[in-house]
């Protein structure tokens, strides 16, 4: 292997290459299970699709999703049209409305108020970041309680945060992370959890939701002095920090579930938009250590908007008193 | 010191109790410093009155506590007299509604709404726990917002936990907790902080409010295995258990601050009201292993109140626009 190691010339470093990509891939050998938030996403979209078929047979009526986007980020851009596009395969009803970078808040406001009167619209989506000039506190709590469906109205958060008390809804990424690990088989009553991260969007309500389903979650964050030795004894990672490949080996305990929220983009001229996504876990390390993966694209991100389709027909189906 | 130890007689063991009792109070041996939570609270009720007098001197007006008390519950009448006591100290205006264990529902929320149209009542408090019958969330989401003393309404709780949101009132026992440790020159940015505990009333928020201050939060409950582990790694230790003596040495990792929330009432025929408060914290063992310890009591309770004076004043402050 010492020889090996010293040739290395391009056709052996592609057999290498090659060689480790097939004992990674040998079922023989013992890696991680990859958690396939795709398929999951389009059996649970697909569920979603045939309730809202029943819905519009039995009383008329589909539920209505209005998303607000402001300004031109890529990936706003790119999660908004596969939300759109869920949308339209589910049967939902979805409007868009754009304002440019620049634009003013009331106009936000006054759209968003609209939105909040409609009764054709059952969820309203305030894509975020917001650009920096604009209140984002103030435009999310004037989003109707009842049709808080990312659910980052204050009032959800906090009923989200207390025990006893259940939110209208769950933001959809920490939902679609717990239906991951609900879905795996994988349990959560008394594990050690790390979430990486503590963003209101995120790292906060997913802490808050394994700890309703009574794990022991330690949130780690820029503050936390050697993260490494406090992931490394978790049975769940849940990562969301936006930092690409960070999350290494000797970063997870042998046997842990990783659950990977990261998605930068990075440029890729030949990727189909130009850029690519990447995760906070490097991938390959986490596949041989980890007992469970979700994979980055094709993990949390079609779960993501899985559940935002789930909190619409919710979301409708408590407006019309439907079951 | 063999030879001592073979000679057990009673005389002999009450010569060893006094001899550690003595290392242990004696100031030159290495032991914790005990944080004297009467004496900050003292300090802290003195300046709240002063600012009483104060506004009181310039617009005519002084903050004004409700106390809404159900049933006979031992330590219920113990804090709520406490807490009435303070108030007249402090210059408070304080008044209580009594109700029996079996009162209605709608009686309670009459008192409620009373309170909240008063104008006189800048802070309303609804001494918890309720007996079983009364629904606790509907009672406390009708106190107003701007007169949540308490800081349990969903919206303070949703914007304690929300980043870059500010809750108008901080939860009184975590507050409390948080001025120990900040008066006691205790750094939090980056340590590991476990809380012991996660009830909606301390652990939640304190958990949250440590998290805020950058602190790495974990939060151990029923459900957790070995919390003895977890616990002895942690540089700040806040117990909210309500386990009496729970926490011994070997949960603690020397040089630890530890705040004992717990203050569990024990049958003492010879206290002044037939029983006395003991906390989570075997305080003895603590004292030899952590760098800071509160007692119980004159560690925490003290400081709630403090802090309930504090949130009626800016309470007041906030309507009048006093500053």
């Amino acid at each position: 292997m010492g020889t090996s190691r010293r040739m290395k010339s391009p056709s052996n470093i592609r057999n290498l290459y090659e060689e480790n990509k097939t004992k990674i891939l040998n079922p023989h050998i013992n890696h991680a299970k990859i958690i396939n938030g795709k398929s999951i996403a389009e059996e649970i979209t697909s569920r979603v699709a045939s309730k809202v078929k029943w819905m519009k047979e039995s009383i008329g009526k589909v539920p209505g999703l209005a998303v607000i986007l402001v300004g031109q980020r890529r990936d706003s851009l790119t999660y908004v049209r596969n939300k759109i596009k869920a949308c339209d395969e589910a049967g939902i009803k979805s409007v868009v409305a754009e304002f440019p970078d620049t634009c003013a808040e009331e106009d936000i406001m006054t759209s968003l108020s609209k939105f909040n009167e409609d009764p054709s619209v059952h969820g309203i989506l305030l894509q975020l970041p917001l650009p920096e000039h604009l209140d984002e506190e103030k435009i999310l709590n004037l989003v109707s309680l009842e049709k808080d469906v990312d659910g980052f109205h204050p009032i959800n958060m906090g009923n989200l945060s207390m025990r006893g008390r259940e939110p209208l809804f769950v933001p959809c990424t920490p939902k679609g992370c717990l239906e991951l690990l609900l879905r795996s088989g994988v349990g959560i009553v008394g594990k050690k959890a790390v979430v990486i991260g503590r963003s209101n969007i995120v790292g906060l309500p997913i802490a808050l939701l394994l700890q309703r389903h009574h794990a022991t979650v330690t949130t780690v964050h820029a503050c936390t002095k050697n993260p490494e030795h406090i992931t490394c004894e978790a049975d769940i990672v849940v990562s969301a920090a936006g930092v690409p490949n960070m999350i290494r080996s000797s970063w997870l305990k042998p046997g842990a579930v990783v659950i990977d929220v990261g998605t930068c983009p990075v440029e890729d001229p030949s990727a189909e938009y130009g850029y690519r996504l990447v995760g906070d876990v490097c991938y390959e390390e986490a596949l041989r250590i980890a007992s469970a993966v979700t994979p980055v694209p094709g993990g949390v991100g079609p779960m993501t908007i899985a559940m935002l389709l789930c909190n619409t027909l919710e979301s409708a189906k408590r407006l019309y008193g439907f079951t």
